[in-house]
């Protein structure tokens, strides 16, 4: 067998077994290889960031790794911000950059560019593999280091040559390494803050706000008065009914300051120490105290929800987690507002679904009306990189065909990856995508203000304003193959949003928002 | 008056009058000072694929740069492909990576990445600027950097903090740097291999394919019975009646080998020593003959129309052009096919149109058609990574608003940057979009038997299958603010063709055509 087809049965006995791709001529032999391999299914994108993307939410859901073949540097390029998300998410992926043939590189070929330096400013791993006879265990490796607690991006470079030539042989998977036990001392550390009578925040993150991180931690609150946090863009949050409910940090860093103010001690659980997503003239960067004892508990690479365990087991032996009790809001009249929406969507969302979240602005709402909704997972754009929604979104349609998917996404980020619907469209997925089309970049009319920036005049407006044309994303919608509707009101909303739900594969909304 | 305003009034001051920008909130002190410097004119592109190519588009044209602005790392990866297109055309682009504050980095915030490692792969110069009294000699550096000869991408990374910081003031403009007069030895060497009665090939690039390049080298070529070649992918070639008409060296390495097939000498004017775009099993990546002696008579940083026409003046003294006779094709009759369609652009081609061709199989029959239209010019996918017609054709109109614009594009390629079809209604810009739509990537299924992969299953035929569902680009184009009409006949064609050139502003025609 050639390169490719060693390369792919590798990758299926380590258990990736999707690969969304957009290939080029150095890929073919990968692609013809697909059809030796029937256990690997190929998922078609129109651009590479869904490609990536969909990568992404593939993995946040299925906890393993897609592959997400790409063409080139350029192709690599194209899906660098999702791959930016991806990294932040620690999101399991395994990327496959076709190049040119080994000895074709020196001609410095029209394609020809600098692709290691571009995989190595997002992936925990990257390997050009350059003998056929090599690719299938650069392969095993390429899962295993992609797979590595906590998970992250690994870039095969794959020269076409390398796939054409025959000869090559799969490789058996390699161990994946387990989370890493944390250590007695840091639990003994976080207990002993939590019993100092000291206010205590204790901020989650990664699996920390997943089921069992969740049950842990409450159980801790619940017996040392420490408040929750969970951090502000989750790769995959557990919540709904019968979960703990954590709120997330505040994006706003004034009102986060708020969030940890008072704290003598944060414990960090799965969760970065938390900063600002932006700097602001005259406004600090780090959110909690600077008089707040930062102890840290578990890292990305750890077992979050086995120290958390291990640290409930030792300050709250005899207390049980506090849950959500179900509840939904009513379904409201009048104007299609974000409050309006939010609550249409917490009187709905199915159980089980699969929330992805790329709201902006327009989502201010969603994390309330939605709490006491049945259980459901909520994945939100983790690395600031818009246009990852719907591709986040297609990918966790894949990975769970058996739950709703619901994509609640903004119109300027929407635009970035709208091809996302044509694949949701082919692949049949059933997701029901929310555009909050309030006809502008609205965070960053926000944010003009926040930065200090003076009031805009109409050049800066232009560039925040996305009417004059209007977006038509019913259109838009219906152009890829997704049937669409457009909401004005909450009712129309309303029923709209339950149709979509009701009925399988894709569908879209648009509701007509206002701004801020 | 604060970094960003010093930094855009030292742009305006050395001609960088435009700005094709997708900003975020590191941006918008720049985004408010356009407001202080009505020179800047601030166009939004909904995705930064189209910021770049905008930019690549408006430098080609316009022969000095605009500026690309970004949102840190993932808006730079977005805009990578292409800037790769942009660096392989050598056009001049001031690119402005948005960053967070200096202090604010070494917290990792989300949006946090390896900007310089990104930029480094595609500029020709890169400065991080540091304080906000260095920005606007940064910014002189720029574009003085990018507009040396042939051109380049100069990336300014902008920290927010320095855009805010009072106290700057703009730069005077920094001299340019004029290409570089070839020495004597390398035209009496050029010279010397046309008299030796050898067969010569001269393969024409850069600026070599612009008129005073083509006149010179079709003088030499009619003195001493060169060959004249121009190279795949031009920049921009001038073309049409009353110019010397030049072939472009093949895409397919079998029929450009016969090109250049019995050439004993290859003289380089601003071209690069040919090779294959791809290479494929068995096949040599090096085009011309073994034994063909190369010359460089002149390199993209070199005057090459003033090589050529001392060459001229040495070896071609009393000879004159040979330029292309005025004619154009009949419109014929039946299905839309690409022949038809070519024979249909040919026949209405206005003068002065500058074509952006991202046509791929489709637009086989294209230099054919259209050797004898008025005189106009021609912008190809220099760099090979598609998704760049669109954003050209949009920039090319920006810079020459009394121009007709043509952007003549393959459906898969359109659907990268597609957004580009809304800056187009917004700026109200002349183009008219042609879409072959032909439901497949139609160059992939002929690739795939041209690298010896073996005949496609349905695994492979799916990944290059652009149905289920059909794109249907009159909705996209609607649902952007673009008319839009279909073709499925050539006098329909025809019909739509000619009335979207004879209304302003921007028109799309899907031509339905057969794949390969």
């Amino acid at each position: 067998m050639n390169g490719a087809q060693a390369l792919i049965r590798t990758l299926t006995e380590a258990g990736v077994e999707v690969c969304f791709g957009n290939p080029g001529t150095s890929e073919m032999h990968f692609v013809a290889a697909l059809d030796t391999v029937p256990r690997m299914r190929g998922v078609l994108c129109l651009f590479e960031g869904t490609v990536t993307g969909a990568a992404d939410g593939y993995g946040r859901m299925a906890g393993r790794p897609a592959a997400a073949l790409l063409h080139l540097g350029p192709g690599l390029g194209n899906g660098l911000a999702n791959l930016h998300n991806a990294r932040r998410a620690a999101t399991p992926v395994v990327t496959v950059a076709g190049d040119h043939a080994t000895y074709h590189k020196r001609f410095d070929a029209p394609l020809e560019s600098d692709i290691d330096a571009l995989a190595g400013t997002v992936s925990v791993w990257v390997r050009r593999s350059l003998r056929g006879a090599d690719v299938a265990g650069d392969a095993a490796e390429a899962v295993a280091a992609a797979s590595a607690p906590p998970g992250g991006v690994a870039t095969l470079i794959l020269p076409a040559d390398v796939s054409w030539t025959d000869g090559a042989e799969p490789a058996p998977p390699l161990p994946v390494r387990p989370p890493s036990t944390v250590p007695a001392e840091a639990i003994d550390a976080a207990a002993k803050a939590l019993r100092s009578g000291e206010p205590c925040v204790i901020l989650l993150g990664g699996a920390g706000v997943h089921r069992a991180g969740l049950a842990a931690a409450s159980r801790i609150a619940q017996a040392t008065g420490a408040r929750l946090l969970g951090e502000t863009f989750p790769a995959r949050m557990e919540r709904g009914a019968g979960l703990p409910a954590v709120d997330r940090v505040a994006y706003l860093a004034e009102s986060a300051t708020e969030q940890f103010a008072g704290a003598r001690h944060l414990i960090l659980a799965g969760a970065r120490y938390p900063v600002s997503f932006f700097a602001y003239p005259g406004k600090p960067s780090r959110l909690a105290p600077d008089d707040c004892e930062v102890h840290l508990l578990a890292g990305g690479g750890d077992d979050v929800p086995g120290a958390l365990t291990a640290l409930a087991d030792l300050v709250a032996a005899g207390a049980g987690p506090v849950v959500q009790r179900p509840g939904r809001p009513d379904i409201p009249d009048g104007d299609l507002m974000p409050e309006t929406a939010a609550a249409v969507i917490g009187a709905l969302l199915p159980e089980g679904a699969i929330v992805s979240d790329e709201a902006n602005t327009a989502g201010l709402f969603l994390a309330g009306a939605t709490a006491g909704a049945p259980p459901h997972d909520w994945l939100t754009l983790t690395g600031g990189a818009i246009g990852q929604g719907l591709p986040v979104a297609t990918g966790a349609a894949v990975a769970c065909p058996s739950r709703p998917v619901i994509a609640l996404e903004a119109d300027g980020s929407a635009m970035y990856t709208i091809s996302a619907l044509w694949t949701q469209a082919r692949e049949g997925l059933d997701v029901t995508t929310v555009i909050f089309n309030n006809r502008s970049y609205a965070i960053l009319g926000f944010e003009l203000s926040r930065v200090g920036a003076p009031g805009p005049g109409d050049a800066a407006r232009s560039l925040l304003d996305l009417s004059r044309p209007d977006l038509d994303f019913t259109a838009l919608a219906a152009g890829m193959g997704v049937p669409a509707t457009r909401a004005t009101t909450t009712a129309e909303f309303a029923d709209q949003f339950g149709r979509a739900l009701a009925e399988p594969g894709p569908h879209l909304i648009e509701a007509m928002v206002p701004g801020l």
